[in-house]
This record gives C-alpha cells, structure tokens and sequence, in this order.
C-alpha cells in the first residue's frame, strides 16, 4: 500500500496534488484509515490550504517571502542562491509529512481544503512523493 | 476506528480537547498504537502546547498576531474580513494534522502537553476533528 | 512496535537521530509502513533538515532567534527564563510529531533528509521520544 509520485515543477510555486493522491487511495481498496504523504527533499514541502481563490496561496507565497527573505545577508549557507536557505526554513514551517484520514475509500478533506506541493526554489525540480496507506480494506 | 467530533467555538482562542481524544481511545480498546487527528478546515488548526499556565497560549496568540498581523495590507484575499488570510496562514504554521503515540490504551502525552483545537477566526464557528486510530487492541 | 529513547542535550543545539530511529525499525522487521515519531516534551521539538552542511541548522537557528527572540517583552510567561516562551513556539512551529515512510525495511528519507531533536531550552535536558511502527513485517 505504497507508492512513489514524481511531479515536475517549474520553479517556486505550488500545485494541487490532492486528485494524485485520491487516485491510489481509490485503487488500493483503503475503505478506513490514514494517507500518510511524504516529500522527500528539504527545500519543497506538503500544505494543506484553501483550495477555491488562487489568491490565498499567492497571499501565503507573500507572507513567506517577507518572513524569510530571500538573500537575507544573516544566512551563511547560500551555495546554491539567494533561495537555498529560504528553501530550507519555508520547508520546515510547512513541514514535510501530512496525514490525511481516509473515510468511504477517499481522502476525508474539508470542502475548503486542498493538499498542495509547495516547491520553494526558483528553478524546476522534479520531486518524489512516498505515499503509504495504513487501514482496513472491508468496510466495517 | 474513526469517529468526527464537533466542537463549537467562540471565536479565536484555543480549547483543550485532550480528554474529548482519550475518551474515544479508552472507549476503542487500541492498547499501542497511533491516534491520528485531522481538522477538516483551513482557519483553525491542532497544536500541541504547554497545559499548565494558560499565559503561555495567550502569549504564542500574542506572537502569532505579530508575526500574521490581521488586516495586513499585503494581503489580497480578504474577502471575509482582516482575519481571514491570518487565519489560512496561521492554520499552515500550526498545522492541521497532529498523530500521538497510543500507550497502554491511552494518549501518551507527556506530563506538560495538551492538545488544542486553535480557532483564528475572530467569529463562532463549529469544527470538526476527525480521529483515527491505528494499531493493535491486545497488549502484547 | 513501540519504544521510548531518552537523549540527554547540552542545552540548545541540534541532533541527528536518524541511526537511532532506523536502528528501531531494522530490528523490528517491519518492511513497509511508517515510523511515528513523537517527542513528550514544549519546549524540544522534531524537524527534517538538510543533513550535509552543519550550516543549514546554524542558519535555521539564526532565523528562530531573530523570529522569537529570546526575553521579548511581549511575553507574559517567562517563569524559567528568557528561553521559556520561545522554546514553546519554536516547539509548536517546528513540530512535535513527524512520520517517515519504511521502505524496504529501512526509512525511506530522501538523500539530503536528516531527523532531528531540536532542543530550544538554553540548559541541558533529558527528552524522551516515542517511536511507533506501523505496516506488515513481510515485504510483499
């Protein structure tokens, strides 16, 4: 009950990835249970967020760069640009890991939620997501 | 081993609703394990927090309106009113998803660890926290 | 699947437990599932950092302290010290529970990824950290 997803992204943004993730839930036959969703890198990271006015996000990508500037001179380890260090903090703020409940065989989000990969370097990156399913397949 | 449970709220401040999860654990018969609990909204969030002094919620409110000041002008969508973006970003720091051990068919939380449901809207709202258990109901 | 490690701190600092938590998972057996991981304490936290350059953590400091600064007058609770409050909301931005998925008996982290115990307390301390394995014992 696990698998690895790939997504390709363009750069600093983020991208709805709740449908990736709804999709192997409906396959595995999960009736009951958790999604467990992992990203492993430390400079994109997982968010739940509203999911109906694309400003939210935006608003969200605002406040981040204001509180962890990009190029801010107190930071030593810039090897990688002015966003490496930013990548790293916006990563922990979010976090890496999300847990969703699973109900009737899907994600048990809110009507307002949305699962969202944020990636916070400038460049495109290709990214893996590990999902594991933990539950009950009959529905009890 | 998933039940939803509603709380309502009066507006922004936080509620401990460790004992509302521990019931539902001891009611379970989930002896080890992990109690997974999910806030199915974008504008209230789960924290664990210090259980002894309530000054310290009030102070970790005071931080958050500093760091995620209502009305900021930065803010585009503010279609609900100055808290609402507040309230999505506020709900990300803090996070929407929290998991527990489960230890001898209780939360084992440690002696100064509560947990709180977080409402950042300033008007009443009802919540709903979805908890799921994972694990095994014999003690081994 | 469940045991308590207790780590002794030199006051605040970061900690790679990585070995100890992986050395958990290959005794058990279990093949593919996820670790839980969960630290009894408000004022130490867990966090998934970039696990190559000492300087990442250092500047993740660097940020905390000027994000949360020690002895800021706004806080009310400061019962132990200017560290007090901002250990709490260090804690709760950072996270007091992580999960990691288990591949192949092994935590399935990315190549860059580290798990750490982020102590935020200026004195040294005793942490305890509960980890909880969840999945099936066989590789399927």
């Amino acid at each position: 009950m696990q698998t690895t997803l790939r997504f390709e992204t363009p750069g600093r943004s983020t991208r709805d990835i709740t449908g990736d993730i709804n999709r192997f839930v409906g396959e595995s036959g999960v009736a009951t249970g958790v999604a467990h969703i992992f990203i492993r890198h430390t400079s994109a990271s997982l968010m739940i967020c509203e999911n109906a006015d694309a400003d939210v996000r935006a608003d969200v990508e605002r406040w981040m760069a204001k509180a962890v500037p990009d190029g801010d001179p107190m930071f030593v380890h810039d090897m990688e640009g002015p966003d490496d260090m930013p990548g790293h903090i916006r990563s922990i703020l979010t976090g890496m890991d999300i847990s969703v409940p699973i109900t009737d065989g899907a994600l048990n989000l809110g009507t307002w939620q949305g699962l969202y990969l944020y990636e916070h370097r400038s460049a495109a990156h290709t990214r893996e997501v590990v999902v594991t399913l933990l539950g009950v397949c009959s529905r009890e």
